[in-house]
């Protein structure tokens, strides 16, 4: 299956915004075997929509996914210079517009504008694609063998569009059902686990991989025709790295966190220093969490440390606020607090400033406490405050998780 | 001046790596006032490059910049594809050849492979652009009036060839300089913006403009020739939505109220129910927030709200959790238990589930307390939880901001 991507939007080519939306839609049509074949992003301009359309076209592409433009000002056009390329004529919906005249007095308190009616316009032929989480909806167009889907380039919507109505044309129209396994992986670079894992994949001419690194860890994806023959691969993966893996579905080490908490009846509470907060934002975007998840405390301060946490002035003066011995009394300290089965506390040096000979930058103390048991672990990342954040966090959910998974 | 970007490798469109090279460039050139008025990405293949490469030469642009496809190994065959492109014929730079063969013996300490040849590779006609980090040299062609500099991919090199060797180009060729104004709102929708602002930026017939809406809110940039007319445009723009602007620079929200704080010498604290410890993640995200905020109390929890935060019993009882009387109670409670001069909180339905007809999910209480005044505010949002959360967070930082400008 041939598929192509134009992606539309003057803040792109100024650089204004990073092109992730094409990277998203990448990775996620390679899970379900439709690898992009080009990309090009232009302007909201006209002339220059309708020469990247004939481009692609001209490469007789099965699927050509746009993004971008949809939106109710002056400058979103993709929708009329779509209609005349596909000779399609305007028509107001009415009951859509109706619906979002009523959405805007009943839920948002006031008139709609004017400048919104461009968004109930639908085209006389091809079809409306549902937009689930927004108000700028789709368009799906089919000209000789290519279909054209239009999606808004809001990177929320565009993602549940390409989810809940790409995603299945795919599946309908992809003569080869490839199949795929998919192993997430934290705790070691992408060189690391390609060293360790490439021989195994190059041993299977047909089966296509990719390394998928991130701050997150590294997802393996392989794809092929035989079921078997992937089991087999995934057998040989797991075998070789198996304290690295945490899940073999799409979901975030958090999912599978407050899925293991709830499956052993436990409670958890988070002390945050250096991530300030961070953990606590990523439990909590699991939908459910407020049954397993008492809440935390963002100990920035060490008087907070403390007062709210009772960790011990002589261990903040003799072994300082980023210790292992903090770490331990930040993490039994929040579990009595907030009457948790488990405590889980980070403190460290995010950085770019605030490093030591002694205590560098990037330097992470991570702590766990239970019933039974409390302990912490000493981790090294870089200079980078926002990248040592998100990998203290990932740190520190992956020893949750461990200690979950020896309860199962 | 017109200006295309190809970017040639498999990776960017299986996604695996994000292209941060096209609006690295796209920033960059935009900066010396040369838009990119296209880019696109390619495989490593011959025909999908040469097919672009006449894509773009349609155009009649004054330059092209090709990143990709000129290392040593096997896919790397954007060399001999432009060579053949522009009929040039390859010949062996025997001095250059000679000077990596050293640097593999003498520095790396391990004989040059053969495959490293093709860097030494000088067309016989074009010139060459030189790679101050690396081994991997790059090409400058002319075709009609449109010249062409293809370089190597590596962030790192592609960056440092565009400074020393692209902009200077760019410099002597472009008549013109661009100029640009930027200003960052938060609290109303890209269309009520619009409806505002447009009527304004209409009138001025050479000036570019673009809203580049977020879940964190809207931009405006303007670009245009002359300085004084952008100021007469953002004193417009500033006059008629005041109450909305946090920044005229780059900034993040949170980066302002960093500033204010520490300008104002007040100390934050903050207290979470439904953002679960995200606004504590985004005020933390910026160097030197230790100085202006205490912490905060995640209270995911009826029990971390009372036991904590000293809600009243009572309040939980007559109001709910969601209520303005509970996020005032929240506001005050982690101020004084934090000991810092202002208290923010959020409580709310974050969703999907979760919601009763009285209280719909989406719905969201902000309070705010410092030694004067406590006060909450009530807002509505959807029922997505993710941008709930963002959403939540950014009016509640939005909120904040408007009272450390009463202070200024």
């Amino acid at each position: 299956m041939i598929v192509s991507l134009l992606t539309i939007g003057n803040e792109l080519l100024k650089g204004a915004t990073i092109n992730t939306n094409a990277s998203w839609i990448g990775k996620n049509l390679f899970k379900v075997g439709a690898q992009l074949n080009k990309q090009i992003t232009v302007k909201d301009n006209h002339s220059a929509i309708i020469s990247a359309l004939n481009y692609l076209f001209e490469n007789k592409p099965d699927l050509v996914i746009i993004t971008g433009g949809l939106g109710p000002t002056a400058d979103d056009i993709t929708r009329e210079t779509l209609f005349e390329y596909f000779g399609a004529n305007a028509i107001l919906d009415e009951f859509y517009w109706k619906e979002l005249s009523d959405y805007f007095e009943k839920k948002l308190k006031k008139p709609i504008s004017e400048n919104n009616r461009s968004q109930a316009l639908v085209p006389d032929i091809g079809e409306i694609v549902p937009n689930p989480v927004g108000s700028a909806r789709g368009f799906k167009f089919k000209k000789d063998n290519t279909t054209f889907f239009s999606l808004p380039g809001v990177p929320l919507e565009m993602k549940e569009m390409i989810t809940s109505s790409i995603i299945p044309w795919i599946n309908d129209h992809n003569p080869i059902v490839l199949k795929q396994i998919k192993i997430r992986t934290s705790g070691k670079p992408e060189s690391a686990i390609a060293t360790i894992i490439e021989p195994i994949l190059n041993e299977y001419e047909h089966y296509e991989y990719g390394f998928f690194p991130s701050a997150y860890g590294v997802d393996i994806i392989v794809t092929g025709i035989d079921e078997g023959t992937l089991n087999e691969i995934d057998q040989k993966i797991t075998f070789a790295i198996p304290e690295l893996i945490f899940t073999k579905s799409d979901q975030n080490i958090e999912n599978v966190i407050v899925k293991l908490l709830a499956k052993n009846n436990r409670t958890l509470s988070t002390a945050e220093s250096c991530t300030g907060g961070l953990i606590g934002h990523r439990i909590t975007q699991v939908s459910g969490s407020s049954s397993v998840y008492h809440g935390g405390i963002i100990s920035y301060s060490n008087e907070v440390k403390e007062k709210q946490l009772k960790v011990k002035h002589d261990t903040l003066m003799s072994h300082g606020a980023v210790s292992e011995e903090t770490a331990k009394e930040m993490a039994s300290g929040v579990r009595l607090a907030l009457s948790a089965d488990i405590g889980l506390s980070i403190t460290g040096i995010a950085g770019p400033t605030g490093g030591t000979p002694d205590k560098p930058v990037g330097l992470v103390y991570i702590g766990y406490s239970d019933k039974e048991i409390t302990f912490g672990k000493k981790l090294l990342f870089g200079k980078n405050r926002s990248l040592n954040k998100i990998r203290s966090s990932q740190a520190a959910l992956n020893l949750l998780y461990k200690e979950l998974m020896k309860d199962i």
